[in-house]
């Protein structure tokens, strides 16, 4: 899909042909989204965009900032959660919005759809003065600014994931929860590994590279910039943290190995000494005046269960003794 | 909240209006802390500050020295440790606040209310010679220098934590031990997130970097600038403290387990090889010379008696041997 | 083997005499491969290459780029997966190909043979006109382009190696399955080393380095930096994943002794009471109303089994409780 | 204490007026060390010293090299292991000494007594030529090359730690073993954070950044960075060499544990079979040929002890083979 | 030992007099090794090296290269694998030695014997044409080249104890394996304190820094250099294997602890309940018609070996199930 717009303080008009666009006064921007195959050759075509670009954008390579003669390329990731179970590195759905910015155009390409663009878009066809009149690197900004709140939106709920997480982590020690633990990680590493060079690209948009970036919008990419670095942050906070929730996990496992044995060791030690007492007055030894002469005692019975039971609580002061019990 | 004060070598004046108070002769210093929706625009519209500005200080972003065309922007956080049983982060609880440093005024804005701010702020209306005659910029460092003393406090109470429990976990193996521990290094890594920027921000001022800094206060940042180096040291050298402390709370369960371990195999040694010893003196082989003559034995029992103790006696030496006992 | 062509704008001739060939109008293109001794010698004479370069190549040392006065020098590896059981280290095959690129020569140096070259050498001579008439530099990045693109098929199939291993770690707590994880760590380790001095050799080129890579060029350089930079992170992704998948096994194998432990404590705690019980009842005391009176009551064995079983009834319902069955 | 000097190349005069002696001609050389609340304060005034700099000494701050407008000021810290049950980061003892080097004196400040700074001051009173005549950043050096000296010392001692612990680690697996390693390990991590900026301060100074210091003396203090340098690798080496420390020592544990469980397993292996074999034939089946007819058999008991002895040897070679004993 | 040559294109002279030979036409080098004390102070007087190069040589410090006003200084360090049973990082035997390139002389000085040295000055007094006529910094490269190649002879000898390591590691649990592995990694550690600074020291000469170094002698610097990144990105390397051995090394232990503990359980899980049932036809009840009628049943015998058979045949099942067997 193509569509372009010219606009500027005195309002917006839609054009069909892309070439009328490109000469008509007052800011250019043309949208590639949901690409054909082609239609981003067409574009790229119209605005003399260097072949590497239109390569960049198709196969959804690194967020980056390029300076090209006429116009600054930057390709920026957009980012969702796509839960459910999928395959490796499947759960952080990230697609590439290529935008390039010339003195008086800018077009953004895309080949999946760019649905955080729509509210840029939406917002230019209203007519919003606050982008209007402001020159297309502006119009890039806000484009660049919408798909980096997202990352924000991604964040959160990873936030949730990794408190319910927390929760669950004391409670159990099903093996399912240090799958999910891991599967958290391998979503953040995911996510870093998209947002990391995104706050490179703006950050050279923020440092004022390309002469097609004003003074003025610099400043903006300078907010962009920072919530970048934010959400880089945040990342690694969140990996620390499922680092710590992690050995929570891995020693209730060893507590529970611990706490087993513990019962086995309780139950073992009142038995066996009992069983071998048992085991004593049920030999057959016979015949002779010291052959087991307490058989046959009046209150050998009685005097063995005493004993006995002596055992088995001197044993268990010993544990109460020991926190075993 | 909004108050205006104007300062210099001769005394200090109260003001209502913001313009007045801005164009009145000397260092003007408007305060918005505790700000209804509004005074902050009200406030940055009277001193020609970017909405970005406002922006940054109503969302609390990261801690960042930014300079425009007028002034110099500078955010830091307060700190506070809010102890508790309280959600993922909730423990340090840190506010913004911003600083704004133009030719001949000084605005500070903050949306929650800014204690720290108030000793400066009554510093300056008791009339205190070492702020009044050194001009904004002095001014915004005293404001700077208060909140990072702040975080001297909360680091001296997460070492008393440290201490603690150091002190519990070479005393218990209870869960809720390592839970603390994680809790602490939780704290430090969110303190830390907070101070790391902050040292950033005033490494900025302390080298120079915008005009408004006069190269006396230059001065006076670079020592808030070692205090906030010192600070971030401190948060790494806390956190490899509790990795220590981790270590041991895991070897001490470790310990346990192997002790327990002990025990078990101490009396089981011990009685399973007696027990068979009873066992085949009660079995009931009969009607031949061969069939257990011992039984008849006239020394018989006190024999069988005395080779158990005998089995018993030696395993006893053994396990002290091995240190088991 | 050395082989040589010249081409441009007009078309391409095969040379047979280096000197010839140098000397002839358009781009010269000499290639040596599945090298003799002595043949990286001859080229090296006819085109003025320092015998450092010559003994890098034969070296195989890591990948660089160095300019020289007459030419820039740049080493590459080409990489292949030789699975298979082999030492250490060894299932990364590794391949030095050396580049010069001169005013208007390449010369491409390799001492093993070099199939990713062919392709350009194939497109040299069916007179691709994408490469005859864009100079030696132009062709010197199709070469790096063609060996970086075999990277890719090889992180592909380290992928697929790391996926079935995710598979078989929750399944079985082989050895063997720490060893694939260990081997893969390393495979993965051997290709970074070769794959992160290779980045900064072509980094060198995209930053324009040596005068005789063409501005134009530059661009493409730029292209492949950014395929190695994404190389060098898919490695590192790839390496904190199998961090993840050794820590399930490991856990696995930890989950597998605590239910061995449980099964153990289970059955121990049911059955040492119940033997403990029958031991009793299997003592000899006799002679004396004291002496076992249940021995001869009417209801006295019934009672017994009664009375273990319901032992061993409450002992299964407390392991239900605490989830060890 | 305050004490003052004059020298040069004629010899050496002592000052009890600090005024007379910054006045007279050579090289003076202010020293406050044990000092009384006040002196700090006298000395500064009488050198025009900013207050930021009596305030660095007397918090002890970091170390660190500050140029000023007529001085340059260096901190260092002086350090000492102080031995003996402390608590946390007490037993590395570290004192600041402030140095102020101007045209043609040098001031040293220090709270606490400056001991390292004695040996210099000796050999200046002792008039040792190597110092007389080479001016005050001379001085300055020798008093910054003691201190750094006495650092090998301190590391020296913890060498001998590490040593004894790794001697301990292998025989024994004592809680307090571990202990000490991480008592070490703290050791290591506050020497540490004392050398770190310490080399930093007196790289500042080696790389000639304050005018005080001539290119002459600048190779001194190139000396005592390399000193620094390598005072900071061997830390990092021997927090290397304290991980591997605890690394055995964890193991010694599981080898532990795992040898406990072999004995036990061992034992119970053997004993459990044969006492259930001692228990079939203490069964009571009577009444019948079919019932217990081996219990009457002439060979019947000594068959049944052959029996046992065999199933015995036969556990015996299986956990011979199995290396368990 | 002092010995001194002169050489050109036209031959090369020994002299015995320093100063003399200083002063010849040619190449002038004066080597000093296995040196007495005194032997390094006479030289560096003749050739006006400074005190701090000195003490550098004689105290062994780091690698390091350093330009004085007249000549340049580097110092690197000889490395030799001494095995056998040593005390903490003696096997790795590091000596130093220095190199000071004047305009047309070298002078390198080694307190131990230099072995390394002795192919470089052999090589000179044969006339080795490559060396005589390239002057004192190409000589200088020679020495380092030569010390430098050495590093891999010793990388070797640890890759051989790696592969002997790991070979060992899956065939054993005994603690010498782990200590063994330890070993191993302190002497990575201390190759790599060795290797790091001498890569640094080159680095600078590669690049250039000294003038006494020209232009085509750096392009041989910067091979060496090559070379050290080669060394110290293998030590990395090789330090990352043995991380992998040892967690294969403590698996293998976990391994054999549950393996342990399955026979354990197998043995316990089979005859606990059968000595059990065996108990219970030992009880001694009797004298009414419901007291253990089974022990007089005519088939109560061989029905209860049925009924244990059975049980055991049970457990057997249940654990090939499980896969304790
Ligand atoms: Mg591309
Ligand atoms: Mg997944
Ligand atoms: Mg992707
Ligand atoms: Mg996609
Ligand atoms: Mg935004
Ligand atoms: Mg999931
Ligand atoms: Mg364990
Ligand atoms: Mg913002
Ligand atoms: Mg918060
Ligand atoms: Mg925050
Ligand atoms: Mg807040
Ligand atoms: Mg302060
Ligand atoms: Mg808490
Ligand atoms: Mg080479
Ligand atoms: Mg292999
Ligand atoms: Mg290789
Ligand atoms: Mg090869
Ligand atoms: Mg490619
Ligand atoms: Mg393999
Ligand atoms: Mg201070
Ligand atoms: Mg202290
Ligand atoms: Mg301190
Ligand atoms: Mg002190
Ligand atoms: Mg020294
Ligand atoms: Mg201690
Ligand atoms: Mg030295
Ligand atoms: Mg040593
Ligand atoms: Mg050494
Ligand atoms: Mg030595
Ligand atoms: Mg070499
Ligand atoms: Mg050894």
């Amino acid at each position: 899909m193509i569509a372009a717009v010219v606009y500027g303080p005195d309002g917006v008009t839609e054009y069909d042909d892309l070439a009328t666009a490109r000469d008509a006064t007052g800011t250019t921007w043309v949208r590639v989204s949901d690409a054909d195959p082609g239609e981003l050759d067409t574009v790229a075509e119209t605005f003399g965009i260097h072949s590497l670009v239109v390569e960049d954008v198709r196969n959804e390579v690194r967020a980056k900032t390029q300076p090209y003669d006429d116009y600054a390329f930057t390709l920026v990731k957009t980012v969702e959660l796509a839960r459910g179970d999928q395959s490796f590195e499947e759960e952080i759905l990230a697609e590439a919005v290529g935008i390039c910015v010339g003195e008086d155009w800018v077009v953004s390409l895309s080949v999946p759809p760019d649905d955080p663009v729509d509210r840029v878009w939406d917002a230019v066809r209203r007519g919003d003065s606050r982008i209007l009149d402001r020159g297309p690197d502006f119009t890039a900004y806000r484009i660049v600014d919408m798909i980096v709140d997202e990352y924000f939106t991604v964040l959160d709920d990873l936030e949730t994931d990794i408190e319910a997480i927390e929760e669950a982590v004391t409670e159990s020690t099903d093996i399912g929860t240090l799958e999910d633990i891991n599967a958290l990680r391998r979503d953040l590493l995911a996510f870093r590994k998209v947002a990391w060079p995104c706050r490179e690209a703006v950050g050279v948009l923020a440092r004022g590279g390309p002469t097609q970036v004003r003074d003025e919008t610099e400043k903006y990419y300078r907010d962009v910039y920072d919530h970048l670095v934010q959400v880089v942050d945040l990342t690694e906070t969140y990996r620390d943290l499922t680092t710590g929730t992690r050995d929570i996990y891995l020693n209730t496992l060893s507590q529970s190995t611990n706490e087993v044995m513990k019962v086995l060791t309780v139950i073992a030690t009142i038995f066996l000494p009992l069983t071998f007492v048992a085991g004593v007055y049920g030999m057959n030894f016979a015949g002779s005046p010291y052959n087991m002469p307490e058989l046959t005692w009046r209150y050998g019975y009685p005097a063995a269960l005493v004993a006995m039971g002596a055992i088995a609580g001197g044993m268990l002061v010993y544990f109460k003794r020991k926190e075993y019990l």
